[in-house]
């Protein structure tokens, strides 16, 4: 693994300066002190496409220096981390790009716009010397890390069925206006690819299983939405549904929506299994219901003491983090994995393995509901990972 | 209507001493005391197969008679409603006789076993004269007659998605015994028709509106039981789901379990429209969570209130009433239909359209997922119904 | 125990039809049927003032007869439980005469106006042969009679703390016009007495333990009130609050309201141990929240399994049970009571021991807060009751 | 207001590496990526006993000098705001200091250890040149921030009530080892001024009234615990109790306890007025429970829209905050302020005022609870500031 030099503090890039700009910025910024035991690093360039914009941008979040020039920043010598967190579209040949480069590369989800685009992304990541990995930050939640611990610990026993729902309201109105987020050749998909790749990453982090089967269905409740010369059509999904089958045999379902009234960012999740149960919402981040045992009782733990998963960096027991903390403790899990030349978590195939599966959501639904079997799929994925490596 | 004759306290008897005529007898017992408007009645006979276990249920539970007979019960002058709380294969005999001695029937949930079943059911009620009612008690509890009175006032706006689950954890041990509610011949199915079909007519209730296609799938997670004589094949599903479509456009998504740990009786219903959200969960009977306006947040209203459906007959303010409270209110209701000679609510036939959805998730899941068009169906059951009417 | 003849059926008066006659009538008409192992009774006179009012109200409510001479009825050979739920005015008259008639007696709460009334009655019910009740209802909550349980088995270690408040919101507004709650010559107290003496109980029976010092404070926010003529002079507090000193250690604090917006019936307790904690509010009656050790979490247990306490008779888990079910629990314990020559509990010494905390709060608000010491006065009592037994 | 010169970016310090330093730390570091608004500034020293770990807090921590000799620091011309986060014992030699030096000062709470203490910090403060400001963090909690100025907007009408805790579970465990802050002459008071003060600052910040009238409690449930050479004495309380009254007539109710199992850093705070409600509770930071109207219901507001206070440079809705940033939102309102020359809030004044309302607490509980008039202290403040102004 190349990219790493000795004991020189790591040079970091973000590219993007809108939302999660500023967030993966609040992580680089905060890291070091939150985590004691992570390599150096340096924030060197923020790159963004407006020069006074990003300049300004730069100044307020403790960049070093500004950019409009990301081809050049990801050449640059100083630079050891490539941090992707530009439009969906752009993901695939800026990570390719920092990786033939030589970058450890971490890119925000979705990994790509469909299966193609994130296969040939997990190619680049397994020809490169760097450390690939994703951005689903709800992964460095410590609720659901402690979630996943206790899951993998049996402590629930095995599990049956997960109840996952992500819903929003900021399209509820029929009137809110026409993005770039609500057609298909911009987006992908709607609900589906924003909400729904969570809600999938977390399916899969929290089982430690595979998707082998998929129902779906997508509804656009809205078709058409006020452009600025008119009506527009809408060409994704306002709410999607889907049913997934396991490898282990346990059942997920999953409704995502933009249009829950009163929801604002209500990633919601419910496991069940022979000998428990656990629940969570994050819109009460800090917080996870355990229920230990065949009689046991939903107990509503705090997960903010020392001794759970991400905890040991932060404050006292009972202060809680709030949803920026994820991007901090993602940082952290990357600079973790470079240093110890380790294939991060969740890698570029974890993206991958979730694209397919909203694929499949779309073609089910197009299919009238009827079963797409991802089985193979992932036979193959496993059988070329086994000859490429 | 000639089952009602002049002023004379009408003569109740109830079929089925177990578990659900045990709350009908409640019902009974304590509806004059509640409700002041309803006609007085006597609680004459409680029917059951054994003599003694009858005769010491009768006098527990207020009843003047105990009887074994329940031909002849349904056959005499003194009796005017008979109550089936009898186990579900034997609903459509006793009912369709009852009906038959021109009867006022009401008949606990489900209606009957299939849908050809319940259509003789249904046909039997429109040729008699009495009131036939179904027991879907959760129509009255107070927090559900409330968001269904909510949703016809428009006060959330056009409905776009129901979410709904029922789950229970009493199968959730493996060891957990063989019975007949876990043979399909028995039961007909297991979660799906116990759970579902109240969900179900939720989702019909709290929207008037129908079902035109289902999408359905059906889990056994245990397919062999601890019988007497060795373990014994489950034939009946642990856990449903489904996605309906509603004839004016709202999706509903239902899950429904047996195996939920933590779970004991959790039917949770949430509601979206597109100026507002109403949730409830059966665990706390007495709330009701509306979400008002686009921009409104989810208030917690405590459902005792006078001005609150089917709340004049009880206690002040914040006074909260139980489960068996549902009895009381659907005694009465069934009572007010007797005495205004107007059709009850529900009816046969909402217990009929209910067994067809049941049914067509079943062949759902039989094909794959595929989507089961139900517009059809209701269309010819409209259809017959304006003809023989 | 003169008042209970071989197995004759125990014959019931209730004196008093408004709120408490009718919710006491209600247990008398449902306790058989829920309770098994009750003696039988029958349901013979409800007395009330007014003879047509009390003639409707006996026929809604399943009593043989009616009557206004309260007085005759407790000297009737037939009557063996007299059930006293009149204003508090006249509890101590009617009480008294029915215990020196022999009859067993169930005083609704409070047991009277003052300490010297609860005296006399206390002392009557000594001199009497029959059983005396008092009618502290929420004693019979399932989930609070768990919650005395646990602790009494040491669950959560050694009580420390109390934190109780009992809020309601019926005369948050300014203009709720005046009644004889709100007169002292009346009513005694305001919140005090009315929800007060509810929490005093409570803190009595969770913790076996004795209150032996006492601050106090009441607070009249409306000194005006609307009457029929003009504003009045309200002459009770609106809210009230207290710190107990209990004998073995624990603090108990208290506040009640009348006028806390958006509480109806707040009944709220928190018990901290030295190794756990329980909550409870009567909003959501089913439930406790236990927290067991000194890390352990706050766990939501549904109060409805067949092993929990006063359980036994009523619906299968998860099947929640209503306000009134606590009087019916309540009747069934005094009949076991009257079976077995046994105190009952609460007992009218429950009943002036609370009194006397209420009357201290009292004279510590008139004191500035000042702490008043009822040792001397709970050790008088034990004596009193050595010395004539 | 000489300390700010002209454009140069504001040059900080921080005294204090502890858990105080290091949260502190974070709002310098992160303020001017979130709060565009505010002066630039450079987060120049660090200043720390032990010179070794100060200079790897220092590193960690983002500044870029770490020293152990705090006089020179804050003499030294590119300091010019000096922030405080030692001991309480050590504040008032610090803050005074600094003031004297002309730098601005942000002293955390509790301004000092008793009210003679805090006088002289409050005279010091009215003769300097720099901005004198308590960093009570809670005011900066937007929920806390929105009650408030929904509070001072009357939408809740005239305020009646607060009923306030702030429960924690640390010293529960009676072999919790002895520390410094269970003596009185190292840490004044235990759960009074370390919880109580965050709780009557609460009262004063969201009623915007003083507190007149004071009783007080004070108990101690385990007088010994371990210290390494065997037993000593605790002598600070484990809980306290107050009763406020407020000088327009509203009534405070106040427990502080760490003796709480099962609560981590519960600050629960409950406000009631004539015409609503609102509630709170530090585990839930990012929500609201309002209550609108006399005959409104509580709504949980996720307070994390733009239109909130202190929210306008965060995240979109739904994302929730962490505890910290309530520092970085105070340091915010510190640079402002700077920026404005205005007075801070809150000031060493209404650290002042908190300070004589514990000193009462414990005068109080010395006398029995007697109540403590406040009044005459209070204008006496008034009528200083009135003459030195």
């Amino acid at each position: 693994m190349s990219a790493r030099q000795g004991k020189r503090p790591l040079g970091v890039a973000v590219l993007g300066t809108a939302f999660m700009g500023r967030a993966h910025s609040s992580a680089w910024r905060n890291v070091g002190a939150v985590f004691r035991d992570v390599p150096e690093l340096r924030m060197r360039v923020l790159c963004g496409s407006d020069a006074e914009r990003t300049r300004a941008a730069a100044d307020a979040l403790g960049w070093h220096e500004a950019s409009t020039d990301w081809r050049s920043v990801v050449e640059r010598d100083d630079i050891d981390v490539v941090d992707v967190c530009t439009p969906g579209h752009l993901h695939s040949e800026m990570a390719i790009a920092a990786l033939e480069a030589g970058k450890h590369v971490l890119v925000e989800k979705p990994l790509a716009l469909d299966a193609a685009e994130a296969e040939r992304m997990v190619a680049a990541a397994e020809r490169a010397p760097g450390v690939a990995m994703l951005g689903f930050n709800y992964r460095r939640v410590p609720a659901l890390a402690l979630a996943r611990r206790l899951i993998a610990d049996g402590r629930i026993g095995e599990v049956r069925s997960i109840r996952a729902a992500y819903l929003q309201d900021w399209l509820v109105d029929p009137e809110a206006p026409m993005t770039w987020r609500l057609r298909a050749e911009t987006a992908g998909s709607g609900a589906l690819g924003d909400l729904g790749s969570h809600v999938i990453d977390q399916v899969r982090s929290l089982t430690g299983d595979e998707v082998v089967g998929v129902r779906g269905a997508l509804r656009t409740f809205q078709p058409e939405r006020p452009g600025p010369a008119g009506p527009e059509r809408v060409s994704v999904d306002d709410a999607a549904w889907a049913l997934l089958d396991l490898a282990r045999g346990a059942t997920a379902s999953i409704e995502v929506s933009r249009v829950a009234a009163g929801r604002k960012n209500a990633l919601e999740l419910e496991v069940h299994g022979t000998d428990g149960a656990i629940a969570f919402d994050l819109e009460r981040l800090n917080e996870l219901t355990v229920t230990s045992g065949r009689d046991g009782w939903p107990a509503r733990v705090l997960v903010t003491e020392a001794h759970h998963p991400l905890l040991e960096g932060w404050w006292p027991p009972g202060h809680v983090l709030g949803w920026d903390s994820t991007f901090t403790a993602q940082a952290a899990d990357l600079l973790r994995a470079i240093a110890a030349g380790a294939p991060p978590e969740p890698s570029f195939a974890d993206g991958l393995a979730v694209q397919r599966v909203l694929d499949a959501v779309g073609r089910s639904d197009a299919a009238g509901g009827a079963r797409i079997d991802l089985s193979e799929t992932d036979q193959g994925h496993d059988d070329r990972a086994e000859t490429t490596r």
